[in-house]
């Protein structure tokens, strides 16, 4: 058995090797987002990694949420509205050198829960303002990206509520070690052969020129149209240059790009969804030709968080990702709920409120944002998934022609 | 007795109220430097005394030295000579929307020790290159600035190298608490007192109009030309806005701008410089009209360092500060060196190499680089001071006319 910080550093060289695939003289810029405890130590190991990889520079930043905290608590609430904009003239230009970006977060999920909620919002909505060239320059597939999550005091305390906290942390990095093949004598290796599975996955599917697809399950009866010229993608992605990389690790999806017009039916949450530090237990939401048109939430403080994220712009109510993920995933079969995006997404079939990706339209990349709305793709500030699948859930793949045919029973691939 | 966190939340009260004078609504850059687990709470208290005293946002970075360790360890050395444009970017407006700056430091003094002195002054050069005109800005008070150092690891282990590392930093914050005296009932009031003395001080040694000071000490005989219309500074410094705020906390001295081309003699360390990460323990410096001509170190690797400071650039050969500290100071008297120049430099009189500060000279806000170097001022991308007051420094101030008089004898004012 490795060790825990060999382990650790196993993990560190791939997420630039595999996940980054960081090229020798590309310059990374490497953001860390929470606890200083969890985050400082693995940035210390990526950098390491990323010089080693032959990288020219790793810019550095890190985000202390509890600074988030303090503000909420301390600041003039007229203040919020205020997101610095060197942080765009920072992050930007890496689009230009053609660099690299990883994201490293270690949050508390529970942090800012009995904040106000509207003020929390105008605080996300000034950062997504000035944040959202970037965020499109990663949905454009101009550079390659990654966001990855270790575990931290917050996190483990929501996973292992009655573990002590440096128990609860080691728990939960033994619980993804093996999610992240690191168990594993050559964990590039079986990577490379897992991202390959899901290649030949969005082959089939993207040839299959679905129009819609069909969700069937609790609470569940949706049918999500997908854009002509529609492409799956999943694992391993390219940037606009050919660069391949895998924007998640872990990462068992493969997801495209719905129709922002054709969405109708209702579907109903199969996991929480922690949200900007709220964790919310369900959901229901009806479409009506693409858009939310209602909401319905078991409390009424998510349901005004909800309200408060679709009304956020005019994309903010409609879709922006369709994700298939195997009930018999890694993730999954771990049993654990991570309240944490990162993975439980890849545990469940999920759809996405908000931007889609331009990767997963043929010809998208060189469309005004007019064009590509008009085609069927989705523009907005956020991108907030949260997940539809199950063993009970089944998804029917519809041909232009009205035909149809099982792409998933029971949660699992036809 | 107060207890801990009180006493650190009062510092930072101390900080934001008086070194500060942080005003309602204004911007504060905060930016921390240095060990993690005791920067990051530190800055939370910032961060908390800001908004309470009206900020409006308070804008934080923190840099990681261990992350520079890494690229010393792991980069290619040519790709050293590199530093992001985006920090000045970051920084500069700050000066424009009449914002204030504040850097907090933990920093480990031995942890470059084992690298390469020029890639680290090669690492050091690119930083001091983008960010000349934030420091220039500082130089001429255009902005409201101040830098503390907070007690880790580190620093507390050359400190107290006999103690084991919480123990350590206990006893550091045990130690300077009467220095910043926290220990005293109303901190602020007698901040207020001590910076009202420094100012009676300078006002005096201002209308002396010396012409030169002469220093002499065991191994030191040394003149410093000083400029006609030069003024002394303490205590409080105004902006050019006339905004009232204290640069250095704690601050026992008063210092004026030396004439960059009439300093004549020889200088003898009585105290050792970290010198970005290296710790010198005394070297001596000769003058001719105002150029360092000889350095002498007692160790290879200081003397290295040193022709490395003085060769940055033709400021890096000169004086930017002379400054004056009895040796009664509560810092001298603590019997304690720290290592640390934020500390240090206010247990002794001292010089520095490098820039010179504009406020110290009439009507320098409004010159160009070539009148204020003319006028005797000095520009250079560094600037790093050493201590040169002992028990057995006298100082003497010499008129126009050549008479002179005695300023301290035997390190205490006259």
């Amino acid at each position: 058995m490795k060790r825990f910080d060999e382990m650790t550093a196993a993990y560190a060289d791939l997420v630039i090797r595999v996940g980054l695939n960081l090229q020798p003289g590309q310059e990374l810029l490497l953001d860390g987002y929470g606890s200083p405890e969890t985050v400082v130590p693995f940035m210390r190991q990526i950098a390491r990694s990323a010089y080693r990889a032959g990288s020219r520079y790793v810019d550095i930043t890190w985000s202390d949420e509890v600074q988030n905290l303090i503000r909420l608590q301390e600041a003039a609430p007229e203040t919020l509205d205020y997101f610095p904009a060197w942080r765009l003239s920072r992050d930007l230009p890496i689009v230009e050198k053609k660099g690299a970006m990883l994201v490293v977060f270690s949050s508390d999920p529970t942090l800012l829960a009995d904040q106000n909620p509207n003020h929390i919002s105008t605080m996300m909505q000034a950062r997504g303002r000035v944040l959202k060239p970037l965020q499109e320059a990663r949905a454009n597939g101009e550079i390659n990206w990654l966001g990855v999550s270790v575990p931290g005091a917050g996190w483990a305390a929501q996973v292992f509520p009655d573990l002590p906290s440096e128990e609860g942390i080691a728990r939960l990095w033994e619980t993804i070690f093996p999610i992240l093949r690191l168990d594993q004598d050559d964990p590039t290796a079986a990577w490379e052969a897992h991202v390959q599975q899901l290649s030949d996955k969005t082959s089939t599917l993207t040839q299959k020129k679905y129009t819609a697809l069909h969700f069937k399950g609790p609470g569940t009866d949706l049918t999500i149209g997908l854009i002509k010229g529609h492409r799956w993608a999943g694992g391993r992605t390219h940037t606009a240059d050919g660069l391949g990389f895998v924007p998640n690790l872990p990462t068992e999806e493969v997801f495209t790009t719905p129709d922002r017009g054709r969405v109708d039916g209702i579907v109903h949450t199969s996991m929480p969804l922690n949200f900007r530090g709220t964790v919310i237990d369900s959901f229901s939401l009806r479409f009506k030709a693409g858009r939310v048109v209602e909401v319905e939430a078991d409390e009424p403080a998510a349901q005004q968080l909800l309200d408060h994220l679709i009304g956020t712009d005019e994309g903010a109510a409609r879709l922006g990702e369709v994700a298939l993920v195997p009930h018999s995933s890694p993730i999954s079969q771990s049993g654990v709920l991570f309240y944490n995006t990162l993975y439980d997404e890849n545990a469940a079939s999920h759809i996405a409120l908000g931007a889609s990706y331009r990767l997963c339209v043929d010809g998208a990349d060189k469309m005004s944002s007019e064009e590509y709305q008009a085609k069927g793709g989705n523009e907005s500030v956020i991108h907030v998934d949260f997940m539809i699948g199950s063993d009970q859930l089944d998804v029917d793949g519809i041909y232009e022609d009205g035909q149809r045919e099982p792409v998933m029973r029971d949660g699992e691939w036809v």
